[in-house]
């Protein structure tokens, strides 16, 4: 592709040399001639100076002299246009592996692609162009829309609903039984789980990430949503529109999370907790159950706590030394002036 | 299955048509004419004064006026028992799917069902009724009781013990070996895990979980403990009876737990620590190694302590501001009274 | 194996009885007098007295009457030594198993072990004496070197490279996609994931953990680094040699960390931070993002701090009540003295 082209494509300011062809793209300090790179921020623009690559995507009004830049509003989101122009995924071959094994009252979409060692099982539905990939297993009944991928080995079980462009990365298991118990006659007896996962459009799930269905009612991830590896999703949870879910986060059963919500690494949530719109919960951050996080607080700590108040606490805390101090010295001149 | 017989089934008072026959369960607010639903509390007895479900289950003694009724000392419990009679699990069918992959010395009960894409490793013995779903992995030697639900992608390590009604989800890794090394020589030198791992009567197992085998002796998890998703336990772990453990728990080497034991979401066991019968370990909390949790001690907080110490603590922080202000004040007030 | 092998085997000192026959290993409590077992500390050796083991690797100048003991300098390396020779790992046999997909352009060693329900995806190349074992998902492109045991349902992305004498446990996933998202247009954008991950010689994952494949650069694993179950690498992490990884640990993006590093569990680490060379975290410690950890340095608590002021802050804290009455005292006398 033709550095003219991509500055087409990305509807940005060409510099430099439009005809050199680029294929592949690039961190700064490996980028080679050949390769596409993006600046971003000040420190990034020094580094560009002694980058070998054959083009930068640049903010708007930066100099780059002596390099063939594209100035953008935004280079990273150009970066991710230019990608999918330059490397486009790589299509899977339509069709059934042979050692797929596929029910007879499952319905897969001719152009669908599943994969070797998959099983789907009876009344499943397989959108178009949605590539199940090898060693998957689709539960009877599950309803998969179009353009979805569906990784090595990823179980969805019974019944799940999972839209259109959905990704599920390896390990993934979706729809699995959620932790209810009622404890009576001296043992744990196990709460129905009956009810269903759905997980929307365009949501993007991690490795080895558990999902639970519902008991009675369901568990929705709302759409565009993005989660990382090794989450867990409760029960009955609603996860808003366009949320972003660090890696290793756990969500109790019932939390109710508005949208635009985002979740640091490893962070907790009580059951029954609701998380207001574009809300942040801070890395290891533990809400407490049934707590409330209003709309755009970011919240940290264990119970957590807004930031601005956390930090508080935090100064106060690593002030302790000096009150004690002050509070000895305090103790030595009253003792001395209560001397006669 | 008729009104009238649920509340037979039940063993409750039955109040209102009991001819009319149910089909489902569902929540209060989703449940229809057709469904059977539960009355928990003051508030979800107001709540369904507006649910359109054809029966509720209600405690003793509440009414509910103009709906049908079954009054029991335990909604939720009853709930259980008409759920397991209305909509009994799906019973696969026996037999072996021709694409599993069983090794001529594996044993299988004829009762029992071998899913699509399983392997099955000589010398394992399936029991009665069990079903191994599809694309698990059963290790050499392992065994399997009767009545046992190994759903998809499950992995059992070879030689591990499963005892009878024990459920594993999917993606659950179960004899794997435990994280043992000595440093010497200038690297890290793996140290012997030759134990078993032995999972006991009426366990269940969240998806990717994963339990280590033992080092030497074994790691045992006790009859009817639940453990939910993505839970780590470590090498020679020996878990009680009827303990719940939250999802992403972690529990160090050599931990030693009592019965009915309860652990919140997140919570971390550090190596060698001990914690005593119906103990309760809070959400996030840390247990430092070694430590011991006297029996019926609820605790929380890193590192862990019991809750009302955690209390009184987390109220002296957030007096600190209070605290402060007061020593600049009798400060000022000394400074003041010594001036001459 | 008679005693008097293993002692020369470990370059020990023989007391007792050499010609007796040993064929187990097993802990000082379960041991028989076919089984050697190991003494490591004072408490080890009066237990000791106590076994029945066979034989007991013992420290230099430790006496242990009536007992066939070796001494050695290090009892658990020497430990480690016997039981590779009495229990040598089981060999598969080699070849491909009748139900494995490989792809006619992968390159399998002619005395690598492949086996049933696997994939191997086009250009993969599996070296010398490696099994990937039941289940497994090798992608397109992947470089596997020699001596490697992938076990069941490991999956592994394209063009992953892994060195000699790597071990991963069931349910691993290595080189998912990274978790970068650029916020655009109202919904987030999948920024490209288009790097490898590298996971050097020596290595060993948990099961069930993921480690995601560079954006642009690599993600790296350094020679002879042990990782436990459920841990989460991000991408363009680079992990040291020799380093320690406790369970369910998350590592965010673009980490360095130096060599012989160690973690404890449940431990965090945010995004661009650096932990040099032979640092400890501290189990459930949480290093902010770009912190540095310096060398040798062991950091607790979130935010994570060096070990000595985490505990000088935490004993100020429990000394709280007693700085309040101190205040309360000190507020007494001061009323009392202004008094006329």
């Amino acid at each position: 592709m033709k550095i003219v082209e991509i500055a087409k494509l990305v509807n940005g300011e060409l510099r430099g040399e439009g005809s050199v062809d680029i294929s592949g793209i690039a961190a700064l300090e490996s980028a080679g001639p050949a390769d596409l790179t993006f600046v971003d921020g000040a420190r990034a623009l020094e580094q560009a100076r002694r980058s070998a690559a054959g083009c930068f995507l640049v903010p708007l009004n930066s100099a780059l002299p002596g390099k063939t830049t594209i100035a953008v509003s935004h280079p990273k989101v150009a970066l991710i246009k230019a990608a999918a122009a330059l490397l486009p995924a790589r299509r899977p071959e339509p069709g059934i592996h042979r050692t797929a094994v596929v029910a007879s009252s499952a319905r897969v979409a001719q152009d669908a692609s599943i994969g070797a060692q998959t099983v789907i099982e009876a009344g499943a539905n397989i959108g178009a162009r949605t590539h199940i990939a090898a060693g998957a297993c689709i539960g009877r009944g599950v309803e998969i829309g179009a353009d979805c991928m569906i990784h090595p080995r990823v179980t969805i079980y019974p019944d799940v609903r999972v839209g259109n462009r959905v990704v599920i990365h390896s390990g993934a298991v979706i729809g699995c039984d959620g932790f209810g118990y009622v404890f009576a006659e001296g043992c744990q007896q196990k709460f129905p789980q009956l009810g269903r996962t759905i997980i929307e459009d365009d949501v993007e799930i991690g490795a080895n990430t558990t999902i639970d269905r519902g008991s009675l009612g369901d568990t929705v991830i709302g759409q565009g949503s993005k989660i990382d590896n090794l989450v867990q999703i409760a029960h009955n949870v609603s996860v808003g529109r366009h949320c972003v879910i660090a890696a290793q986060v756990g969500i109790a059963g019932s939390v109710r999370i508005g949208d635009y919500v985002m979740f640091g690494g490893q962070a907790g949530i009580g059951d029954r907790a609701r998380i207001e719109d574009q809300a942040m919960i801070g890395a290891q951050a533990g809400v407490m159950p049934g707590k409330v996080v209003r709309r755009g607080i970011f919240v940290w700590g264990t119970p957590a706590r807004p930031l601005p108040e956390y930090k508080k606490t935090y100064a106060q805390i690593m002030n302790l030394p000096k009150l004690g101090k002050k509070v000895d010295e305090l103790s030595e001149r009253v003792k001395a002036g209560s001397a006669p």
